[in-house]
């Protein structure tokens, strides 16, 4: 990896002065859930600035145990009070065969790698674990969508608050 | 929260035809692991595009368990064989009370919520976490770096490969 390269690109990003708001709390008060496919960029999608939404990113954008810390870390500690889960077609975890991931070491903890099975379903089922979880708080708006990563477009799927 | 407004951002996005890869293997092979907080755009920070890298974010952008996951994903189904780790100042994570965090509803399970005490030691601690489990490439590129977020600057602490 040139890891050279990343920092070049990164000391342009500050010569050119970002817009950095001071504080921690988004400004939006939004959490977005979302895959970390390379196709995705939710910044963009969304056209969000600077401070506006935390961004959270894992394999499949699945409700783990970790977005529920982060989550309540986000809620609790940031304000953050709506929450937006996007799942995305042609996803890697879609039909994803946990067999055929294999550790290239020995002595591997098994992993639960949370396949999708359906995007629709899984992503309802998602929503309700956010809904359902003692961390958030009741008053939270709750919305999913799907990134349709062949046409750029958001389908939004549920919405409440 | 007003997801209208997500939803008509999200259309203008799409019209503006986004250069979509139709590969979902990251063509840098690199998978970036940062916090959520709402200040940090890694794209943008690094001046990716679409379809170079994966993304994991969660709070503090600390290697939990999900992130190993999400490598084991990241490098064993789409081939990415190089992790950068990215803190930042002045995160919510830093000396975080985890006392003082406390659930807004009755019944929550206990929560690990992987506070920083010195960014400098626990990316280090989060790096090795990478290097030593069993689910990553042995042949894996890692770099860990502090993004300052008053002026936008990526400051690298280590690298290897």
């Amino acid at each position: 990896m040139n890891w050279h390269e990343l920092w070049t690109a990164s000391e342009r990003y500050a010569e050119g002065k970002p817009a950095l708001p001071h504080d921690a709390a988004p400004s939006w008060k939004l959490a977005i859930v979302t895959c970390m496919d390379a196709r995705i960029d939710p910044v963009a999608v969304f056209g969000l600035h600077l401070g506006q939404a935390h961004v959270m990113r894992n394999a499949g954008g699945r409700v783990s145990d970790d977005v529920i810390r982060s989550l309540a870390v986000s809620q609790g500690a940031l304000g953050t009070r709506a929450v937006l889960v996007m799942m995305h077609t042609r996803c890697g975890m879609l039909g994803l065969d946990p067999v055929s991931l294999r550790a290239p070491r020995p002595g591997a903890e098994p992993l639960d790698f949370l396949p999708l099975v359906s995007l629709e379903s899984d992503l309802r089922a998602d929503l309700a674990k956010i809904r359902e979880s003692a961390w958030i708080y009741p008053d939270t708006a709750l919305a999913g969508c799907i990134f349709d990563v062949d046409t750029g477009r958001v389908i939004p799927l549920a919405s409440h608050g």
